[in-house]
């Protein structure tokens, strides 16, 4: 497999991103090992603090001196004040449940003052590779970063929002197809209108822009790489695929979840985190969706299922966590996050050597 | 481009299969422009009486000795009986707009006996390749074309839905991802869990049966082509691409709205026939969408709808027409589809070359 444009733009010597995964899958462990193995290990850091994401890179840079990227989610319009009483009556079954305290509304914390902290903190890192999601970030935050230069992500799942990230200077952009797990990344239409399935989004959005194209959604193994290539991506970002690995920090619930589910498990739902997001559905999400009145909005919803979470994490709960996962999921492997990259790579090759032959 | 097993199974030259669209625009012209430049030629037949299916048939062979399809609904389970009342105060409003005599309850048509005298129709016009979707049709019938030599292709929307096709003995599965325009086949569960993108369909779905699989969903030029084979398919179905073409018999302004429209401006609607299927979105499926139970069940409100489409069509509008459009409609050509699929063909090398250079 030999290096793309993004490649050399980011230092690394596979086009393939570890999607960062934010709320604990992206330990230092999983993204050393996508690192080392040649792709770029990436940390989910949204819910991270700065002091946590200042460990974390001292952690990574300890152990590798390959390139690695933090991601974060930009801030969006806080949104107008929300009366979680239908919220927490909810939360309460489940927190008895667990044997946990009943739930509380948290004190609602500000979105850009946190968000300016992360940056900080990254900066300081002085990590190689930032890559956003939600929104753009204001102008003179990307400026910050170009001015250490660092390499810059955002994150489209529309042409439109694609130019938009362009315009606003980013050096790539991951366009995300529906298939993908995890949040969906729209910032300029109604979610459902940017529910565009990955064999759709790339071409379009590879012939409106000029800067590389990551392809997420759906991808899981060389079949998926060597196919989005054709497509015009110069290279692909894989979430559910490293969640299983041996190295991702997600709970052995959601991968034994990930195991048994099939395709057609997962929905788009705003239950977790008052955001959309593409996970396998079980009683939480069912539940909320059955009364979509009851889900806060993004981020209040996902302060007030914290605790349910977590909790649920440590006892091995299914039914209370958030199974982010994408449509492929039928094609996780439990393995080694490196011999993932491995695997992966060697499947590419073998992939587009049987393409060649039909040529 | 070299033959794939679908090919030699079809008796085509190239692995590409223009999609059966009932309703009008698979004209005979189209069926043998797409056949006689090496693709597969399919009627979409679901709307036509036996007379209308014959007549075609022995126009297209007597125009190409060159194989053609002609594709059914297969029968589903007729629906409760419905109060059309509120349908109809929705479409009085349309009719009178249009000009047109007030709209009536037409007689319930059964499904079966219509069905059944369609199949009739292709079986003495001995038609070579005989494609289905909606459900499995029963035993029975996939025995008579089996009888004659046909070749039998059904249409999943999910593993479980292939698997089920083979075991019933069909020859090819066309996998349809959530991209598609037009009708969803899902028949197994509700559609709303079969939208599974094409990128995370396809190598799910080859992994989990042995006969050839026809990728579809979102593929408009040699890169959907490429990466599609690249997922393992070993053939693949275009709708948006044969409608745009001149030989297309969707109404102008149907082209039209295709040319216009961005990738995030179709949804999946049931306001036009009762089933869902994509589309771009319109007036009629605006206000028939903000109140669902106005939408008359399958097959009921395509019969509703019928004489409104027939005079938009007439008249040129498009917000009472059915605009059917997968989601990578940006990259619909207005061109002969002879020249398409010559274009296609070319493209998928060129792409497949340029793949080869990065292994």
């Amino acid at each position: 497999m030999k290096k793309t444009r993004l490649c050399e733009l980011l230092g690394i010597q596979y086009p393939i991103v570890q999607a960062p995964m934010a709320g604990g899958p992206t330990t230092v462990d999983l993204v050393v090992a996508a690192s080392d193995a040649g792709a770029l290990g990436s940390f989910g850091a949204a819910y991270m603090s700065p002091q946590q994401i200042r460990e974390a890179c001292a952690a990574t840079r300890a152990r590798t001196d390959r390139p690695f990227s933090v991601n974060l989610f930009a801030p969006v319009p806080q949104p107008p004040a929300y009366d979680a009483t239908r919220t927490l009556a909810r939360l309460r079954i489940y927190h008895e449940e667990l044997g946990i305290a009943a739930p509380f509304a948290p004190v609602p914390s500000d979105q850009a003052t946190q968000f300016n902290a992360q940056v900080d903190a990254i900066l300081e890192c002085r990590v190689p590779i930032f890559s956003f999601t939600f929104a753009i970030p204001p102008a003179s935050t990307l400026s910050r970063f170009k001015a250490i230069g660092a390499i810059v992500i955002g994150t489209a799942t529309t042409v439109d929002e694609a130019v938009a990230l362009q315009d606003s200077g980013v050096d790539a952009i991951c366009a995300q197809g529906s298939e993908a797990g995890g949040h969906r990344g729209t910032f300029a239409v109604p979610f459902e209108r940017a529910m565009i399935g990955t064999m759709a989004l790339i071409p379009q959005v590879v012939d409106a822009v000029k800067v590389p194209v990551i392809a997420s959604g759906g991808i899981m193994d060389g079949r998926g790489i060597a196919a989005a290539l054709a497509l015009g991506a110069e290279g692909v970002q894989l979430g559910t695929a490293f969640l299983a690995t041996t190295q991702s920090g997600a709970p052995s619930a959601h991968k034994d979840a990930l195991s048994a589910a099939k395709e057609d498990a997962t929905s788009v739902t705003r239950a977790f985190s008052g955001r959309h997001a593409r996970g396998i559905r079980n009683r939480v999400i069912d539940e909320f969706e059955s009364d979509p009145e009851s889900i806060a909005p993004y981020p209040l919803q996902n302060a007030l299922t914290r605790a349910m979470r977590n909790a649920a994490a440590a006892s091995g709960r299914a039914e209370y966590l958030s199974l982010w996962a994408g449509q492929a999921l039928r094609l996780a492997r439990r393995i080694d996050a490196g011999e993932l990259v491995r695997q992966l790579v060697r499947e590419t090759d073998q992939c587009i050597s049987a393409l060649d032959a039909l040529r």
